[in-house]
């Protein structure tokens, strides 16, 4: 925002605050952005301090409430916002943020991550793409079908009528970095490339898994005998685990209901991993329409703002 | 062995030299047994001096001859042997040992590994247990079937008529130890347990894996989820863990053809592992013959050395 944006209609500061990242924009009564501001205090770095993170980084702004989604609501976070059950719409979470005042005197509201429980199933459960969710379907009231949320823990989450039905979680970013980096595969593999699913044995791994139903389990060592019997590079080695684990997720999502037959299927990730996911959606037979977290993080904590009364209805 | 066992009639040292471990025992020409040694100088911990290491051991007994089988044979061990292709039999590993001299004027042959190369696919090595099963081949001539030989990494092996066909690695012990110590996984299980396959979770996981066929990388997720939702143990939920691997590992086995339907099968492993698998295997309606896999590497390297000239052959 330019400096000549007057911060005196400020009303609220939506805040993005992750394992890794925070972020914070500065909203007037409709949610129009006037200022924006961002720092790398993590919730995975601090233990503790969490208000005078937030207070520096908001120093320059007028003391408006604060409506926060992420790991901040986590017990490593600032203060613990618990798992609401699914369905879940903006409304029956906007009615359960946590909401506390600092002892200097700021409203806080911290969006709760939310739980499925099925009869049958563990349940799992999801922090912060909640938010992201929330904005999708401010975005898109009348989508029903399947978001994949990729990353170090994909979610996938099924959406219908403005409620959040069900979602899954797959370790797939952890997994392909435990593999890649810490596993006896490390030695098979290059430490990193530049676009892993643009190497033809991403594919081939993912056609493999998909298409011909190779289990995970059983393919894993392959990448070894690969490169100590076929003479496969390392770059390429790599680009097939990263295909055996996102080729894994896809399948056993589909197994597990996670694809309803003809429902739409949305895609929120950054651009390496939107065009991994997008060449092994399309081997399984998938179109995902691609969106953006960022932005969708803000559309969602507007909304969840105006359902908790933070913010101005949306005329 | 006894002090007063008379060593001179030696004529053979047999080495089991793996990752982290070095066992010797000192033969007489019928491949009795005279005397025994062992250290913990395993290949994973020698960047070199193999040969001061091994002499130091063998420095009390006569300077006659040596076999090793294991790591040592590998590009990071004393002397590379390369992998044979599969089918192999005692006739055709014992005729391809690597023999060499050392500068002080010991003989040395070392036991090459195994590779299978299949058309379709992307083949596999192994390297040490090939001596476990040939040992298994003297002991039991007409055995046919399949040969579980649990781990770090877990190998399923095929035989048939004295012949090693074909064989599948799987990750499995290093799996868990990855994913129970390093992954966000870790504060959610304990971290260890005396009998994990005692604690009714790892029955549970093993079932739900290959009865109702939750795949592995759909169910991983759960385990985070069953202590924060359900308040799972952190016991049971480390044999959670262990049941889906271990109950993975023999679903991919089955998806790839590695159990022949009415054929028998052996299994190799220590107490602990020994239990957590016939457990598994019971619940795929499978019962395996356990066979001690420090008998049977001792048997192997006989078998072995008989075909290499290096001892007499059996009458």
């Amino acid at each position: 925002m330019s400096a000549s944006t007057d911060i005196t209609a400020a009303r609220l500061i939506a805040v993005d605050w992750g394992t890794s990242r925070l972020r914070a924009w500065l909203l007037d009564a409709n949610g129009a952005q006037l200022a924006t501001a961002s720092s790398d205090d993590g919730i995975g770095k601090l233990t503790g301090g969490h208000e005078q993170v937030f207070e520096t980084l908001a120093a320059p702004w007028p003391k408006v409430p604060a409506i926060m989604a992420g790991m901040v609501g986590s017990r490593q976070g600032w203060r613990e916002a618990t798992y609401l059950p699914c369905p879940a719409t903006a409304w029956s979470i906007g009615g359960k943020l946590a909401r506390f005042a600092t002892g200097t005197g700021r409203e806080v509201a911290i969006v709760p991550g939310l739980a499925v429980r099925p009869p049958n199933r563990d349940g799992d459960v999801i922090r912060g793409e909640e938010t992201q969710m929330i904005g999708l379907i401010d975005r898109e009231p009348g989508f029903s079908g399947t978001v994949i949320l990729p990353g170090t823990h994909s979610k996938w989450a099924r959406i219908e009528a403005g409620a959040i039905l069900d979602f899954q979680t797959f370790m797939t970013g952890e997994l392909f970095e435990l593999l890649s980096q810490k596993s006896f595969l490390r030695h098979s593999v290059a430490e990193g490339a530049d676009d892993l699913s643009a190497l033809p044995d991403f594919a081939l791994a993912v056609e493999r898994t998909l298409v011909e139903g190779l289990p995970f389990l059983g393919a894993l060592f392959s990448v070894r005998a690969r490169q100590l019997l076929a003479g496969v590079s390392r770059e390429n080695n790599l680009a097939y685990l990263s295909g055996l684990i996102i080729g894994g997720e896809i399948a056993a999502a589909r197994a597990m209901g996670s694809l309803p037959a003809g429902a739409g299927v949305r895609i929120v990730a950054a651009p390496s991993l939107l065009r991994a996911y997008t060449t092994a959606l399309a081997i399984a037979g998938l179109k995902a329409e691609p969106r953006d977290g960022s932005e969708l993080v803000l559309t969602g904590l507007r909304h969840l703002a105006r359902a908790a009364g933070l913010l101005e209805q949306a005329s």
